[in-house]
């Protein structure tokens, strides 16, 4: 390392400036490249001190989880996809009483009460605002007028291209470990985050997989800002998933998701008892079901049953194949914090002794 | 990071030795835990400079490669998977006159020609074996007589356990998106490393969507003491690959490689012309085609076709989610050297700036 001369260079660059690192010695001129942004841009992206968001998933976010995230320094996010628009209003009135920081509202586009939900967010002023599930062309000037910074969810390059065209200001690369609705490509974080942070020049975070310090520091290698955690903040005491749904995550082992019902919406689910909703929709697709049967089989209303209800047998259990790795339930603040120290000290341990090796001298 | 102490302490265990590094200030005890093996320590397990695998796989490695790799410092491997015992002998006399060094090779323990090979294996005085598909049980202590370090390759926790027990001096964990014959688990590289890392103490190698110096850093993140990296190594001009598979694997983009064949082995495709192999497995799986069906679609003599005749068509095309992210077809040992310098100048840059941010002060 000692044979190495390093010279800074800042150039600036639209809104976020990008550093332009050069590099001498014996590496070759060809690695030189325009850096990505660091977390310090996503932070003052979100108004975060940690480059930390909890996802806006469905049936499992609420005022109180939110409130907790924001003040440890995180994103807290309201996932408006399984709320209805008093609901909706009723959580961001709350939220504000109890947490006067930076949060954030989910936005499935291609839910039935969008425009409403539009109209909530600008007139509440809320500060962010994710957008997934559908074009990002229809309601970024809309919500970026209304004053909020728009982050839209992409399962490839290609979707993080068209949402940097539409003007959002980061993207989340969420791979197909996550939980819940997913990209048909099936791309993993390891792959996607580097390929997404190749196609765009805004901030991207991570998502899919990500639970600790460790995988943390790994989707930041990959390229990406910051990142997205939503099975991780399923399990913390805050959060409004029945005890019976956090329980069964607690159990899970290696193997018991599988992304699901791609014929009609990719969904990756839990397993449940035997019998359960799960062994009849992998049975059904087993036997060939086409997207109708399927349709009708899914019916409406089993994701709450599931979630919030605690109906493991008839419900839908969206949670990220992450689920295996985690069996506490710390508070959500305490979860921040300690995601926080962990990495630190992960990090400075890591620098200290780790990811060099002899052949490298 | 100037309030941190570090106190290191040295404690022997086993072969390997680890390190049991302390950390106070404003970081939590519990975060205190032993480190897992350093990439020094796998690298001396090998033989090697560098802590990179060029991966077994079959029809796409032979002498050349495996000598080119070695002499740039990682580890070459011969897929013992695709030759016949006669094949194996002369490519590993080929090797030996051309490299004087490590290399190893893959043998998947379910394949007809095991007995053969691994007298061939324990004649010839092969220094690294990986073992594959099939129990490590009955080959472990035999390859451990004949002198030979053994690492087999596992797609969950259950397997690595399993594999330590019964001997392994490593373990590969290798993620849903890797090419080829994978786990029926579906675990991904991002969730399924840190869960071997923390099940087993012997050292673990990363292999699933690794190509560059950012996600070989992205692995050594979560706790792997090295990477085996495949299709990026099927992608380099000594690979024995064919070159209209080379080409695809060029124009591939994301989406475009499915696991398939579920129901008879789990194999990662990458998709043909129109009407292929990979369109017609598509479509019987789509069917709830059973596994006879399948078995008897799949034939024999695919793999063959697709990757060493470039039968596009009637062939499989065996390579990882990767693929996307591949255009480039360079030297073996050029390949190596890049990874390694970009490594050196990545990590060193993120060191210097990235992974920190303000909210960590």
């Amino acid at each position: 390392m000692s044979s190495y001369v390093w010279i800074s260079h800042l150039v600036t660059q639209g809104v976020y400036g990008a550093y332009t690192l050069g590099v001498s010695g014996n590496v070759p001129f060809c690695i030189m490249k325009k850096d990505k942004p660091c977390p310090d841009v996503l932070c003052a992206l979100l108004g975060t001190r940690h480059p930390i968001v909890q996802a806006g998933m469905v049936w499992c976010t609420g005022w109180e989880l939110a409130a907790e995230v924001g003040k440890a320094g995180a994103l807290g996010t309201l996932g408006a996809g399984s709320m209805y628009p008093e609901e909706l209003k009723a959580e961001i009135q709350r939220l504000k009483a109890a947490w006067d920081g930076p949060f954030a509202v989910n936005v499935p586009l291609l839910y039935p009460d969008v425009e409403a939900h539009m109209e909530t967010i600008a007139a509440a002023g809320v500060p962010v605002v994710f957008t997934s599930a559908g074009s990002p062309k229809k309601w970024t000037g809309f919500l970026k007028e209304a004053g909020a910074t728009v982050i839209h969810v992409v399962s490839s390059a290609a979707f993080a291209r068209k949402a940097e065209d539409a003007g959002v200001d980061a993207v989340v690369a969420e791979g197909f470990e996550a939980g819940g609705h997913n990209g048909r490509e099936e791309t993993t974080t390891m792959c996607l985050v580097p390929e997404v942070v190749d196609a765009v020049s805004i901030p991207v975070i991570a998502a899919g997989g990500l639970h600790d310090a460790r995988s943390m520091l790994a989707a930041l290698a990959l390229g990406a800002t910051g990142v997205q955690m939503g099975s991780r903040f399923v399990m913390t005491q805050e959060n409004p998933a029945h005890a019976a749904f956090k329980q069964r995550i607690a159990d899970a082992v290696a193997g018991e998701t599988r992304l699901m019902l791609k014929d009609v919406t990719p969904v990756r689910l839990l397993r449940g008892p035997e019998g359960s909703f799960f062994d009849q929709v992998h049975h059904a697709e087993e036997e060939g079901a086409d997207a109708q049967t399927l349709r009708e089989l899914l019916g409406r209303g089993r994701a709450k049953r599931g979630m919030r209800e605690g109906d493991l047998m008839e419900g839908e259990l969206e949670i990220g194949q992450v689920s295996a790795l985690l069996d506490d339930l710390p508070r959500a603040g305490q979860l921040v914090d300690q995601l926080v120290q962990e990495f630190k000290a992960f990090n400075t341990r890591q620098m200290a002794k780790g990811f060099f090796w002899k052949g490298l001298e």
